[in-house]
């Protein structure tokens, strides 16, 4: 058995180039963050998007424009080079997906750090609620849905849900859960038929991998850190970057303390 | 507009004989709760199977043995008077349905006081949660099911349900508003299927009234306070007092005060 590496040693992994890969699982305890950097210009707007969409778009974090350094995260974070694999778009449009961004880092960048569902994860897994996704080590099933987001300036778009398939009494106890947890998207949004908030087929996703959903289960929807990332689409910035799906920011701040009570 | 009355003002209107029906809606803001009554020779085993099934039996009081006043719910509480009306059963089968029970009153009897759904029924409504059957001014639809109580001594049963139709959305805020108020049966048992749970026809509830359920609803089900009547049918005592559905025991206890937090 090898001991779980603290997140700053797993974030200088990541940084010397010996990990680009997915980060669920690494350094368990502490916050896993989704990444969105823009320029000033669409900085201001994406900020209020977010805050009128606090259930997919709870941030964490904000950086000072053109600063890579994130001291509110954790010891020594450098958004440049602790993320294991960038995605970085042009006028909207996948450039490539580097493990580094140091050469196109420029002084108007912003850097938004958005809460993920890793952390409640922990806390289902924790109280003993099967979550059949990580049984089955694959990615969350995710879904593009019909319930529309608040627009800010230029961002726009549709709610993005991740789906674990629940019996009724662990979907009425992660409600209970998770609603402690608003700064990685508290609540589920919906659960139940997924028709009614626009999901034609469960067992195909829009992103991530498909589970089954069993016949005496429920499937639950929570809202999904994709969203901001459909709304950047939508927004086309000369210049944005993300993470790659799955390969997260690994902070120091802790998952239980997320917690409102 | 008539202002309502007092709790206070209510027992004693209820004492006098001048009120014999149901209480729901009376005192509004202040705790209702339903009524068991048995001889001491089974007050304990009682006592027993309420606290190891506090979903269904979620206990607000217990008098002292033979004593009919109830000091901790209120100014000159009295089981004999207070209730609107009675149900009285010996070995099992209903006697009477009285409106006052001084004549039977015994040195033996003790005084068990249950949580009522009233109570969560107010913070929903508050919280702007439409409630079908109050909408439609009637009794609420009570379902038998297939869940186990643990028995205790003479007591065993199959807990009893309440339905209330709700959306999605608000049946995941259902489930944090009566989280807090577990004295009062807190979160729900289930939602979703109901022969999951042994029921099957939600047109044909087993105590109460039925509703529709509309195509984008979800039945969302709540542990009752019918179950512990169901379960001193299944003990047949030589004496058991109750009240009669819907007519409560209106207590000075505030019904915001029963929230954890």
């Amino acid at each position: 058995m090898t001991l779980p590496l603290s997140p700053l040693a797993e974030r200088l992994r990541i940084r010397s180039g010996d990990f680009a890969g997915q980060t669920a699982g690494l350094a368990p305890g502490y916050v896993q963050g989704n990444i969105a950097i823009l320029p000033a210009d669409y900085a201001n707007e994406f900020l209020r998007f977010c805050q009128a969409n606090p259930k997919p778009c709870p941030l964490l974090a904000i950086g000072e424009p053109g600063e890579p350094m994130l001291p509110g995260l954790g010891e020594d974070v450098d958004i440049r080079t602790d993320v294991p694999r960038y995605r970085v778009f042009r006028d909207g449009v996948l450039e490539n997906e580097p493990t580094d961004i140091r050469e196109i880092w420029r002084d108007d960048l912003v850097t938004f750090v958005i809460g993920c569902s890793f952390s409640f994860e922990e806390a289902l897994i924790a109280d003993g609620i099967p979550l059949r996704h990580v049984q089955m080590n694959r990615n969350v099933a995710m879904y593009r849905t019909s319930i529309p987001c608040r627009p800010a300036g230029r961002f726009s778009g549709t709610m993005v849900v991740s789906m674990r398939p629940l019996k009724a009494a662990d979907a009425i106890r992660a409600v209970q859960i998770t609603s402690r947890f608003p700064n990685v998207h508290g609540a589920p949004v919906h659960l139940g038929r997924p028709d009614l908030i626009g999901i034609t087929d469960l067992a195909r996703p829009d992103f991530g991998e498909a589970v089954p959903v069993e016949a005496d289960e429920l499937p639950v929807f929570w809202a999904c850190g994709v969203t901001p990332q459909v709304a950047i689409a939508n927004a086309r910035p000369p210049l944005a970057i993300t993470h790659l799906g799955g390969s997260m920011l690994i902070t120091d701040l802790v998952n239980s303390r997320l917690a409102m009570l």
